[in-house]
Order: C-alpha cells, then sequence, then structure tokens
C-alpha cells in the first residue's frame, strides 16, 4: 500500500465521520438554541425542531413497563386486551383459575401494592448500568395513571393500589443521579368509554383527546416535566384526532420542557418513521444498517414480553451476548438503544434483571467510549468478519471495531483500509497496544494479535480502537 | 245543634275538600296533557309544568340507599367524606384497624359483591310494603355509578364489584309489579377532580357539570327511564353551575320520560322549596302542617343512617307505630311518605327493615283508602285529641280520622262539627258502623264510641271514616 | 259445688303442686350440697347427681352458634359437611360462584373478622330478654375454637380470624350481668384425621378423643369455669368411646364446676334421654306433654339454621307469638328455652333477633312470675280452651294459665275446677281482679272476663293468676 | 527427580486414593447389603450402618426451602420466630405497614397459592443442574406440612393455600429424572402447643414428639418414601426426648426406604457430628479440611437466607465463581454439596437461581467427572497455588486438580510430586495433553501449561486432570 493511498484512506475515513454525522442529524442535532424557533402546529414546522443533542450522546436508556398488568404479570402488558377484546383462551383459563368468577381487570389494581418500591435502588441501578435516561410508563394502554392524575378519577397509583405517586418518587429519585427522566404515555386507552365512542363514529368525534388523552399528557408534562416523551397507541387514529401537532407545537414553545425534550414517533396512524421527533418505528426495531434519522430501539430483555411474566423462564432472557450485541448494532447504525425492565407489582426488579443491567454496566464501564458520544462511521459493520461492528468518535477521530463474538487468536478487518502502519490499535480493557498487519496480499482490510482473553476486563463484546489522528509510519 | 248549621257545615267541608286540594296543587296536578306543552330553561316556565298526577295519589315511595358506602357501612353514607374531608376519629379508627396502612375508599368497591342481590325479592317486598314507587340512588356523592356508566371509567358496579347493572336490574324487577321505579342522582361528586377544581374556581368554571355530571344524567335517563329523578347533591354551586334549566327543559321536552317524570327541588343553592318539580326541603322534612306545594318527606327507618350501619342497634329503628305515624302525619299534611331502607354490600336487605316493609304493608292492607289518593282536609291534626290527622277523598267525599295512638274506649274529634246525625262512621278493619254523639254541651266535635282493640285489623294506627255524603238524620 | 268437693279441689291441686314437682325432680333438685358425693364413672352413680337448683329456676336461656360457618353464614352451620361430605349442589355451587376455583373451607377462618364484637352489649341485650343463662358454642363439629386452645393449633379464634378470645371476653361480660355462663361443645371434628380414622376403626382406637376431645374440653371447663356444658356431637361413637363416663366422674367430682354446672344428655350414641344432666333429646324437642324428668328445649329463631344465613327471609323468623308460645308450652311441660341466635361473622346480633330477644324481654318483664321458678302444674294444657298451658309456683301456691292467644271477651279454662267462690284472678300487666264464674251448667271450670287488650301490658301472651290460697268465699 | 522416588510417589498417591477413601467411609459406605443387619435403638449400632453408597458418590444435591414462610418471604425462613418471638422490628414493621392489624402468622397460608408450581420444570431444572438428589422441606419450624398430613388438620397445603400435596407432586416430577428424592423435616415447631409445653416441663413429658412430631414422619416416610431425611430443629431438646434411637431403628430395619435412605446428624441437642448418618454439623459448614466421616455442606445461593427474599439484592446471590468453588471446596473435604433455592409463594424458582443452577449444570457437564463418584485425595488444596483443589477416582486412578480462579498461563502444583515424565495431563472441556515439567530447581510440584481460556469449555472453575495411571517416561 502506498503513502497517498493511506493519507486518502484517513482523510476519507475522517471526512466521513463527520459528514455521516452530519448527513444523518444535520437537522436535528444541535448544541446552541440561540435563536429559540416558534414551532407551527404543522409538521413541516415541528419537523424542523433539532433534536436536543443529549438524546443522540447519550445512547442509553432504561424503558420500565410498569403499571396493574404487572398484577397479573402473565403473558404480556396487553392482558385487559388479550382477555377481553381478543377472546383469548389463555387469559381467560388464567382468570378462571385464579380468581372468584366475575373478576374483572380493575380489580387487580389494589393488588399493585409496590410495597418493596425503592425509588432510589432503581435509580442506583439504572444509573450503574450505564444508561443514561430512563422512561417510565406512566400510562399504558389500560389508561391507569402511576401519578395521582386529575384525570383518572380513582383509576391512579394514589387511589388505589400503591397509595403513591409512582412517577414523582422515581423521577426525584432518578434525578439525584446523573440519568434523565423520561416518560412513556400510551395516547389510547382500550376500554376508556369516550374512545370506544369515537372509534365508534370513525374518530368524527374527539372527545377522548380533548377531554382525556391530551389534558392528562399536559398535566404530566407540567407537573413532572420529562425529558422525554415515549408517545404512543396512535396507530388506530390519524394525528389530527390526537390534535398531534397542536400538542407538540405547545410542547416545543411553550412547555416547561420544550428546550430538552425529545419525543419519537408515534403520534397517528401516518407517521411512524415520518414525523416527530426520534423514530421509534416498530418496536424492538433494529435493522442492521444505518438510518438516516435519528432513531431508537426499543428492546426487551425478556424476549417475549415488556411486562414482568411470572411464567418466564431463563431461556425467555437475553444474555448478556446477546443484550450487549442489540446495543452495539443499535448504535453502529445511528440508534440509542432503549433497553426494557419489567418490574413486579411489589416494587421489585427481579434478580435476572438486575443482573443484566449490572452486567451492561460493567460492559460500558470498559467499553463505553465506544458507545457514548458515538457518531455512526461510514460502514456499520465489516466486510469480512461477522459480528463486527464500527462507531466512530468526531472529536477524537477514533474509529471503535467492536467484535460481538470472542475473536478468538486474530481478527480481520475488512472494512478498515489504508491505516498508516504505525497506527495506533489497541484493545478496550486492555494494556498495550496491539500488533497488526495488512490482511493478505492483495490486502484486503487488516488483521489484529488479539491478547488472550483473561487479560482483557470485558466479558461480552470486544472493542478494537483505531486511533486514526495518530501519526503512523508508512507500511 | 240546628239543621241548617248541619248543612252548612257539611257544604263548608265538602267545598273544603275539594278546594284545599285545588288550592294546594291546583297549578301541579294534572290528569290530561291534551295540549303538550313547551317548557322554556326557566324556573317560571318550567315551574309551570304540572305535576304528573300518579305521584299525588300514590303517597308511598322506598328510598334506598345503596353504593360503595354499604361495604364500611359504618356510620353513615357520607363516610368518604367524614373520613378524608371532615377528619373524622371515628372512621380514621375504623379503617385503621380494619384495613392495612394506606387503605384508600375506591378499595372498598371490590367487596361490594352483591352476591345474594334478588332484584324481585326486592320488588316484591316494596310492592307488598303498599308503596307504589321505588327510588334508587343510582350514584351517590362518592360518584360510583350503580349502573356501566360511560362517565364512570372503572368506577361502576359492572366494572367493580358486583359486575352487574344493579339499576336496569332492580328496574326490570320493579316493572313487572306495580310499582313505579326512580332514580336519586347526586349532581356533585366530592371528590371529582372536575368538580374540586370547578369548586376551587369558584364556580366559574363548568367542566364537571358540562363533561360529567348532566351528561350522565342524561345517559340514565335516556337508558333507564325512570319516573322520579330525585335531584341531590346541589346546594354547593348555584342552579346557573350545573345547568338544571337546561337539563330539566330537555326533561320535560325532550326525554323519553317527559310525560311522567316527576322531579324534586335540589337543582341549585337556591332552588329547596322555590324551584323544580314536588319539595323535598330537607332530609326527613315533616312540618306538620299544610305545605301549598306538592312535597315529600324523605326519611330514614334507621333514624341515624340512610345507609345499612352494622354497629346499627335496636333502638336506632323507628318502631312500627313511629313508621305509621311518620306517614300519617306527612301525608296529612299534603306529602308523600319516601321510606328509606339500606340494603347490605351482600345484597340483602336487613330482616329488621324487610319486618317494618311488612308492617307498614299490613298497616296499608287495612287502611290505604285514608292515604292513597287522598287529599289534605282543612283540618290537619284534631284541635281536642293529640295524635289525630285528618285525610280526605274527593271522589267519595270521605273523611279520615287517623289515630296513631290506640284511642281507647272513645275517641273525641273536636275538629269535626255539624255532622248529620245518621253520618255513617266506621273503624277501617272493623265490621259495623260505629256509635258516636256529639261532644259535650256545648257541642265541641263528636265523640265516637271505639271497638275492642281486638275486634280490628289493625295494629298500630286507627283509621276513622266518616260519611260525608251519607245521608243524616238531623240531630 | 259443695264445700268440700271445693276445699277437696283445692288441697289436691296444692298437694299436686308438691307432688308434680317432687315427682318430676325429687333426684335431681337439691338446694343443698350438703355431704358432697363421690361419683362413680359409671351411668347409674352419674345419673344420681341431683341437677343444680338454678337450672329448672332459671327456665330460659340462649343459645349462641357462632364460628367459622358464620362466614359462608349460607344455609346452616353444616356447611363444611353439606358440601364436602354430602356433596350439597348448593353449597359447591355457592363456593364455586363466589370464590376462586380451590377454595377450601379454613380458608374462611381469616374472613370470621368479629370486628363489630361488643361482647357487654351481647350480655346487656340477653340480661334485658330475660335469660338467666348463655350457652356459646366453643367448638362446633368444624372443630375451631373460640379460644386459644392448646390443642387446636392455629385453628382457634386467636390464631384466625378475630385474633381474640371469643369464650372468654364473653363469658366477662355475661358474668358482669346477672346471667350465667355456659358452654356447647361438640365431641366429634367431622374431618379431624384423628376422628376419621377412629371411626375408619370402628371405634376400636380411641386417639380421638383421648388426645384431642377430652383434654380440650377439659381445658376448656379448667379456663372458663361454664355452668352449663352443653355436650353435642356425640351420636355417631358410644359413650365408652368418647370416655364420657370418666368425664362426667371428673366433672361432678374434681372439676372448679363440680357444685354448680349442669349437662345434658349427649354423651354417646345410647344415652340421649338416658343418661347425663337433663335431656335435651332431639333438636327443637317440645313434646307438648309434661316429660318426668328435667329436659331441655333449644330452638332456633329463625326456623331453618342455627347459624345466621345471609339469605334468610322474614318469614324463617319465628313471630313474638311464636317465640313466647314455645316458651310457654316447654316450661308448661317441665322444660327450659333455650333459645338460638345466630351472630354475623362481624360479631353482631341481626337487628331482628335483637327484637325477637327484646320482645320476650318485654313479655317476662311483665309476665315473667309465671315462667321463673315455677313447676308443671297436674294438667298441662287446658281441657277446653285451645293454646291455654299452665304452671304453678310451688312457694306461693299460685296457678298460672297462660293464654298463647288473644282469648277475647272471655277465658274458659276448663280444666281448673272446684275453686273457692271468692278466688282472686288477675292477669299479670292489668290491674285489678277479674271477674268470673263457674262455666256452664253443670259446671266444667270457670268462664273468666278478660279485659279490654288496651288494659293490659302484655302483647303475645296472657297470664291469668288464680291464687290457690286466697280466703275464698262458699259459691 | 530419580525413578524410585517418582515409582514410590506414585504408589502412595495411589495407596493414598484408596486408603483415605477406606479411612474416611469404610465404615459407611458399602455396596451390598448381603446379610441384613438390625440395628438396636441405640447410637453404637445406629452409627454402625454403612451409609447407602449412592450418597458418597452422588455429591450434588438440591435443597429447597418452601412453605409458609415464602409469603412474606421477607428477610428470612424464621419470619413468625423473629416477629413473635424474637420481637424483631424489621418484622412487626412489615406487617404492620403491609397488613390489617392483629393480622397473624397462620393468615398468610392462604396467600400460599403456588399457582405457578410446575413440578416437572422444576425436576427438569435440577437435572439440568447436575445435581443428583433434591431435598424439600416438607415441614419447617412453622410447621406447615407440604403434604396433607393427618396430623396438622387445617396446616397443610391441601388444606390451605396451595390446595396440593406438593411433597408428592415433586417427588412424581423428581423421579420421572435421574434425581433422587429427599425430605427435609423439622423435629420442632416453634409454636405448636405441645412443643411449648413439653419445654415448659424441661423435657420431662414427651406429648409432642410422641403424638405429633415422630408420627408425622413415619407418616412422611411411609407415603413418600424419601431417600434423604434431612432432620432438623432438634437442637433444644436431647435425642431421647425425641425419640430419635427408635426412630432411626424403625427407619433402617422397617421403613420401606431402609436400604437407601441417608439420614443426617440432627437428631438430639448432642449429636450434631456424633450420630446419624452423614454429618451436616452447621448451615454451610465448609471447613476446607478433610473430614473423617461423609459430611454435606448445605449452603445458599443467596447468601443471607434459605427462603425467597423479596428484598434481596444481585450482590446477595453467589456469583458462578462463588458457587463453583464452594462446590469444588466441599468435595474435595469429603463433602456433599447442599445447593439451596427459596422458590416464591407462586411456585416459581427465580430466574436468578434457574440461571444459576444452569450455570452450575454447565461447568458440571464439562468438569463432573471430578465430582461425581470421586474421592478426597491425600492432599484437598494445593501447598503452592491458592485455589487449587483436589480430588480423586478411585476406580480410574485420575487426579482432579481443580483451579477455582483462572491461573493464567501455567498453573503450578505443589503438591503434585514425583510423576512419571510422560504422565498425561488434560484439562477437561480442552482437547489435546497439556505441556508440563517439574516446577523449580530443586523441583516442588509440576507446572503446566495452560491453553488459553477461549479453548475450553469451561468458564469458572478449570480441572486439570493427571493420569496416575498412565505409562511414564522417566523424567
Amino acid at each position: 500500500m502506498q503513502t497517498n493511498q493511506l493519507k486518502g484512506f484517513i482523510l476519507r475515513t475522517i471526512v466521513l465521520l463527520l459528514s455521516v454525522a452530519n448527513f444523518s442529524y444535520s437537522g436535528h442535532i444541535s448544541a446552541n438554541h440561540t435563536t429559540p424557533k416558534v414551532y407551527d402546529p404543522t409538521w413541516p414546522s415541528l419537523d424542523s425542531r433539532p433534536l436536543p443533542t443529549w438524546y443522540d450522546q447519550d445512547k442509553i436508556g432504561i424503558f420500565i413497563h410498569w403499571g396493574v398488568f404487572s398484577v397479573p404479570s402473565y403473558i404480556n402488558e396487553w392482558f385487559w386486551w388479550s382477555w377481553k377484546s381478543d377472546g383469548s383462551q389463555a387469559h381467560d383459563d388464567y382468570v378462571k383459575q385464579n380468581f372468584k368468577p366475575g373478576f374483572t381487570y380493575p380489580e387487580f389494581a389494589p393488588m399493585f401494592t409496590a410495597e418493596f418500591f425503592d425509588p432510589d435502588h432503581w435509580a442506583q441501578l439504572f444509573s450503574k448500568s450505564g444508561a443514561r435516561y430512563v422512561v417510565l410508563t406512566s400510562k399504558h394502554h389500560e389508561g391507569y395513571a402511576l401519578w395521582p392524575s386529575s384525570f383518572g378519577f380513582n383509576w391512579n397509583s394514589l387511589a388505589v393500589g400503591p397509595h403513591r405517586d409512582l412517577v414523582g418518587d422515581l423521577a426525584t429519585a432518578v434525578r439525584k443521579t446523573d440519568v434523565r427522566f423520561g416518560l412513556y404515555y400510551s395516547l389510547l386507552e382500550w376500554f376508556h368509554p369516550m374512545y370506544v365512542n369515537d372509534m365508534a363514529n370513525n374518530w368524527t368525534t374527539t372527545e377522548f383527546p380533548e377531554l382525556k388523552s391530551i389534558p392528562t399528557l399536559k398535566e404530566l408534562v407540567n407537573k413532572y416535566r420529562p425529558d422525554v416523551i415515549w408517545s404512543d397507541g396512535e396507530w388506530e387514529a390519524p394525528d389530527t384526532y390526537w390534535g398531534s401537532e397542536e400538542f407538540l407545537a405547545w410542547l416545543y414553545n411553550d412547555s416547561p420542557v420544550k428546550d430538552t425534550v425529545v419525543t419519537n414517533d408515534r403520534w397517528g396512524s401516518e407517521t411512524r418513521g415520518q414525523h416527530g421527533g426520534y423514530y421509534n418505528f416498530d418496536d424492538r426495531y433494529n435493522p442492521g444498517v444505518l438510518i438516516p434519522h435519528k432513531w431508537e430501539n426499543a428492546f426487551t430483555i425478556d424476549k417475549r414480553a415488556w411486562t414482568y411474566r411470572r411464567e418466564a423462564r431463563l431461556e425467555d432472557f437475553m444474555t448478556p451476548e446477546e443484550l450487549i450485541a442489540n446495543i452495539v448494532v443499535t448504535v453502529s447504525c445511528g440508534g440509542n438503544a432503549l433497553i426494557n425492565v419489567g418490574p413486579t407489582k411489589e416494587g421489585t426488579i427481579p434478580i435476572i434483571l438486575e443482573e443484566r443491567l449490572t452486567q451492561m454496566g460493567d460492559w460500558l464501564e470498559v467499553n463505553g467510549e465506544a458507545i457514548y458520544n458515538s457518531v455512526p462511521w461510514n460502514y456499520q459493520n465489516d466486510s469480512i468478519t461477522e459480528g463486527v461492528w464500527y462507531t466512530a468518535n468526531q472529536a477524537t477521530t477514533k474509529l471503535y471495531a467492536i467484535s460481538t463474538k470472542w475473536p478468538g487468536k486474530e481478527l480481520i478487518l475488512g472494512s478498515v483500509e489504508g491505516l498508516t502502519a504505525g497506527t495506533s490499535i489497541t484493545m478496550l480493557g486492555s494494556s498495550g497496544e496491539l500488533e497488526w498487519e495488512l490482511n493478505g496480499s492483495p490486502a484486503r482490510g487488516i488483521k489484529i494479535s488479539v491478547p488472550r482473553p483473561d487479560e482483557n476486563a470485558s466479558k461480552w463484546a470486544w472493542t478494537f480502537v483505531i486511533n486514526l489522528d495518530s501519526k503512523g509510519t508508512q507500511v
């Protein structure tokens, strides 16, 4: 390989680092809001809002699905729907076998006791996990509010069940740490009579959003000032029914969180991947390719449900390898990872989840520099070695190749070409520079000597750092 | 006494019978609605509506206080308020001693099981009691609806507790008998956030009546077509806040019960005894004098509460004597008697109440002709003998003197003067005519020979019938 | 009628008064126990024990059926048996409809809350009712002990349910009044494994009585010193299985209540009406003829069950007339009346029962002198007038004719013959002597002029007192 | 090193292998019971019984603590005792804050629902974990029987709570696998009145063992035929109180499990480490030295409790490293490892425990040949390298050095001396023979070249196999 080629490669690499980032998120990430803009309640205007920078930098969030569905904690959080609207035999059997005849879903609520809920413990765990933001289901499709909502008379966590303001208590605890606090909010409520009625009217009436859903959401924003509003339950009705544009205009212009809040794309039946803040697309969306708009992969450690399930088995839970691979692939493709845990009705986080989050924290402790504040590189996964994903850091011009599988004695990176001979390559968690050489003849990428696994601190995915700005000797 | 005097008296008596009736209720009782009138939403117009005739004729109703307050069934139906707003130590102690810490009022609702509720048994008991209409608390100040209200999401009897439509089930059962079905409805809900908020705004906002209270009431009327709407909970806010005039105009002009429904006077802080249909004034209102507007005495058999109380003692319950005296005095003064029973959370009517209602039925079986279809006479109670009250019947020109105490061997009626010598006087439940004579010299009223008590069928009040139209021999 | 005849009659009457009493109970009623006798554990010896005098004098007791069966309070106190051994569909349906699948009888126990149990109120009510002793089901066939029995680990009222010593608390309260305290005790326990096993062994093994039943009963006697031991549950096994003779010998010779305790006759499959103390024979035994051994009629005000039943109706309850007639007939025939009430699981006595007991008390207030301390007369019921029953008083030589129906204007007593002309006859609760004359010609009994019913204080049965010792003028 | 020395070492080694085993367990392990011996109820006779061979061979058991204490599942399984006898503030607070006043321990029992209990899943998990026997708490100190005991009326799992025979259901499931079924049994019951009474009598009375404890234990043995009886709760009273010798004589001579059953040493206040079958000594006994009598280390994965605790945190649970090290040390010193899990009241095994057991199974899958059927070697832990423990196999004359820490590139075994030069040394889970040489000069032990950790299948402890019988070349 010749000098010019190498120089060219480095240049290209750095340029790409910057340009990719600029390309992807130019319209959305902005460090300064020097001239506050006023947004119109129209998608073009709303979509022009730059995404507050913290969100793309922070990368890792914890999603918490908690609610009355945590009482049956069976199958998943759609319990009420599956039982009553889908006619699920499994749900019906479960209720018939464990409750007296005629038992109804609202009667689960007094059993949502949360007596072991220790918000500080949760917050510390989230912080230790390396997450930078938390998103709690303030109100899921069941309509039960985890705070004393004025619009949820006798169907909220102060009135029935925990007898406390779960949203407020967690917000306070989380804010004692370095983790941001966000809220999930379902626009719809499956069985709210107003919603059912509006649906029957083919969305020509808007009693539910006007009198219930949007006022409740505004109450939530004003009261708890979340940095994330994770909207959901939008799919059955158009954004015009929900009044989403008006709400977002208020949120961006007038709300107490107008400067920091991020939202997602679930604001109407046609908005996913089209409008709003970052994109969530579908649940567990993880396409494995670069997405040219900031996005988030919300996924569950229990692969089968968002809620705690009492019938779950070990095999349903992601291994640490799977969990970390999911994060790596997501971040490599420009996404944030929102990792879901389902607490129990008693207020505890199952130990297996505490363990996974702790493992994630251990991994990020070592490998976090490849994740936080990173940007996608010009390639996402390696062209030769399966399971290797790239991220980059614009400020330090470092390139990170993260191998989600243990590479053995040597690692071939087919996508890294034209390196200066003396380019420093290291492995996070392992001391010393690694030997490397061009791979093959004619060369295709590089081949790195991998240290013995007992000589590094990482257990589940291994980050190789290529210092693009290091002065290299020609090969 | 001379013939002319006597004739004059009879004439006067009969004229009075008619004129009193006409005086009292001329504007209100009308048998024919030949030209349906359209009412404006103004009190003068609404107040001009004649009271449907059935109401004055039927005289006796059963009031039923049933709701979530029947679960604690302690002290009275204001449990929630006393506990949470009045800071009652007794209520707080009761909850603290019998429930786990933090227990809330809505958590009583799942214990409202009504497993023994047999609406046909209730209906038959009410019919047997001699009552002609029933008024059920469809929604008390707690806001819990005894029917699956679209406006009471998860706070109604289908969603939580009985798992059935209590209003509908009782309506169906009652309508199989000869008893009319009516509904109590509290305009306010103590702890509904909208109501609390409107109050805080000094009634300048009307979210609660507009979005909750009036729509719910209309739903109730449309769905169950009650013959009585017994409004309550009006006192804190003016009628203009509640929109009472608009509601009543709708009720009288457009509702499915516009021809038969009767309402009371609880429609705003200034309406009692002023506007609406018949007047209730205060609870247990029983002034002992003629009221020149149709009215109703709503009172309780358990003298201390409207709800079933588990701590009640026998001495708290009206004796049959007291119960019947209350009815007699009320009807004599132009009122209807609405007699309250408090069922248990299990759906039973305490046997003591079944007994009282049965005793009332036994009494009305014998004495009902002095009650049903009666009108007040020119005197209400006798001028000499305490405990004697009069009613009259316009059609038969009979005068009834009801002695609420056993008179002993003879009964002096100081208010009955100028009778033709041969006027027939009988006692209901006893065969044969009674001997009588003028009382004293100069005569003041008459003196009737009373049969041995074992020779009549009445146990608690005795009706003497004076046949004003019988041909009399001069004295 | 001639003087001699009359004298002879009076003499005969008085002699009979004494002799009947002596005949009936000579062996059993004894005021003094000057020489304490030691009883052998054999029926002849045990049966020779005189019944402590208080029992025959006191006449009226209250029976209380309370236990875990008060939780379902459905159908009757044999709930567990009917459900599990008799395969009753009604019981099975009740449980299936109101509890979760698999629900068991012991799981009713925590719902036996007794939170409204006020033993002093109970005691005052019993005292006011005119009862002189109380018998509480300390342990019914279900085996649940209403006290912290050392032999009922986790199946007693301190361990599960009320969390208090119900026997002890009631004993203390009752002893503050003039009422004696007694205890019902079921020898058997339907589902106790030891009992079931002994039965399977055809009563050749005696594990249950030796280790459980008799030790428990002795604990009860030692701890609460009851004046009555009302044994039950004896019928499936012979007295030798139960060790009844040994127990009674201990009870009569060595127990702390040896001087005052009375027992009944339920001590083995062949003992009813044969051995023990007084005889109960069957439940609700009331033969209407004189029984030549002291006996007791244990009967229920709710005619269909011993326990409170939530499905009961008014018609199931004895009227005051029926209740008092039962007492009168029983006492007239030499029996005591043990009147059963079934409290609720909450610790209340249903108001209808409070009313009946109060009515009984009202009646005894007036008529008690014909009941307490009375003895049977030579005739029990009148030979001419139906519904008239006699008692007598040895000390005062008064004869009481109690008419359980209102006699109207005159009462013929066919069984009372040969009265001295001026014999004083009065009616309890009515002032003045009554006129009387011989009945018919030739005379058969006497005919008494009855006062107007409003001139006496009795409402449901009327006592005519014939003063046999009054100095009479010859007719 | 010289040939003779080496030969001598090998000989010594092999002889030791055999002799140690013979020494330790000569009296106790016997494959054939050709002449059944009859045991006297005396310790010398009972102690002479050879331990059935399966026990020493199988090495690994699962201990299950499940009972009513799993309902509060708070702090530990001594809940009742700590709360009521120790006056623990934490327990009292917990109950006061979460239950209504007066709540009692027996009232937890109906909440022991076990609705998710799937015994086949448990059994498969235990089998997969590599355990060869299971020991379930059939009855802990609370006295609640996990089977329908005839001696635990209404205080067992069929009567209250799960409504099933937990012992029987698990026995059946376990016996479908290759795992043996054993039962823990507490001799004492803290609050059983008979036990309390015997204690008060200074153990001079024996009602409790005679009537309750021993009969119950015999019922258990006869009904479920356990291969282990893990006695406990013996400490307060002497073996003579419990009748332990008599029971064991019955167990060894006459019971249906006389040929296979093993028991431990908890049979009276002076028996631990003295009498019975194998020795348990104290809970979590793990002395780190060879014990010259077969013993067992019963320990918990949650290091703080035997029961599931809802307040547990990840840090309370053994890591896989700790768990496996515990097993290794225990087996090396002649013990069996009985690893405890605490299921939930719902019948689930917390996922973290499922994970630990699965990890243990993964480890045993690779390393089991060093554990099962092994015997202690002449040294237990290495004289130079910390964390290395030895086992040996008599049949194959293999020596196993298990390093509980990753040794890095080379492992020095100071205690292995005199090896023939060509002795084959391998690592379990890694292919190929390892290079080794004498360690140092003069040599002290050997030095083994350790393969890269990614070249073996073991994750938490590594077994080096020294084939003592391989033909060696002299060094």
